[in-house]
């Protein structure tokens, strides 16, 4: 047991929606007081750095409704229930850009926001990757837009601040550090 | 308006924490279609790249209940109603390690999980940091234990999955990238 443990006296939940649960704990601290802790449960995801032969980066821009505007990220998606996270990241990888990949390679995983959610993101980088249809999604309430870009490319995006999310930015600076392109 | 805006036909209001609130949103699709989008608020947070003048970085050690378990990050906390994330800054930095500093620069921010939440990462590089008191946190229900750790230290915690959040993440290759230690 580690010394800061949190041990749980209630759970309450509170919602259980299609993606996500919220739970409030009441927790017992260390120094024996008691707090509240707001808990999101949320399936885990995965992410890819699918980059072309010619060395561009494929990222997709779709709306973010949590954010009323649009973001360019990396494809990305929800792990389903019982799936593995490679499996996972050839699925997005496929319905968000129409590209399959023979190489597909896990270089990290992290959790996004541990403060209040249990979400684990895994980053998938896929090379030689080979284009086997029209980029079209299959989540039904997914629209997405494709683009190719270099680095260059994408670290301007980042300054206009259309990209914004933090596993896109640790995958272009992962690309700059590894010389991925 | 953008092509693949979700406009909003009904907001419901689910829960309201002492951090994050939860709604869901029932939207109009591009297709014309609807379906229901599940949307935390938080306040927004910020997180402090700390350098001492030997080069190491500071970091912290706390139990996080979302994950049941304890994570080594770079320090951070959410941002109080109207307050500056400058100001927010220094004021974490000073209460969950004991120091100060003269030079505080803003590098980066970023929304950590855009699927479902709005939080906003802001991320401060703290430069001659003077401790001005033994790190004592002034949340009543957050216990955090100090570290000072080389670049190289902090990237085998990364490995032992201590280090497995996306900002700390994130600070440790800005730190690699930009030759900072």
């Amino acid at each position: 047991m580690h010394k800061f443990e949190e041990k749980t006296i209630k759970t309450e939940p509170i919602f259980k929606g299609k993606v996500i649960s919220l739970q409030v704990d009441d927790v017992l601290l260390p120094d024996g007081k008691e707090t509240k802790r707001e808990i999101i449960k949320h399936p885990g995801a995965v992410c890819v750095i699918a980059l072309t032969s010619d060395k561009k980066i494929i990222l997709v821009e779709q709306y973010r409704k949590a954010l009323e505007r649009p973001l360019v990220e990396v494809p990305a998606g929800k792990l389903e229930p019982g799936e593995e996270p490679e499996s996972s990241a050839r699925r997005e990888l496929e319905e968000e850009t129409g590209c399959r990949t023979g190489k597909m390679t896990h270089v990290q995983s992290f959790y996004t926001s541990p403060g209040f959610a249990d979400e684990l993101v895994h980053v998938y980088l896929a090379e030689d990757i080979e284009r086997v249809q029209d980029g079209l999604t299959a989540d039904e309430d997914e629209f997405v837009e494709l683009m190719e870009v270099t680095i260059d490319e994408a670290e301007q995006l980042m300054r206009e601040e259309r990209i914004y999310d933090a596993k896109t930015m640790w995958a272009l600076q992962y690309v700059r550090l590894n010389g991925l392109v």
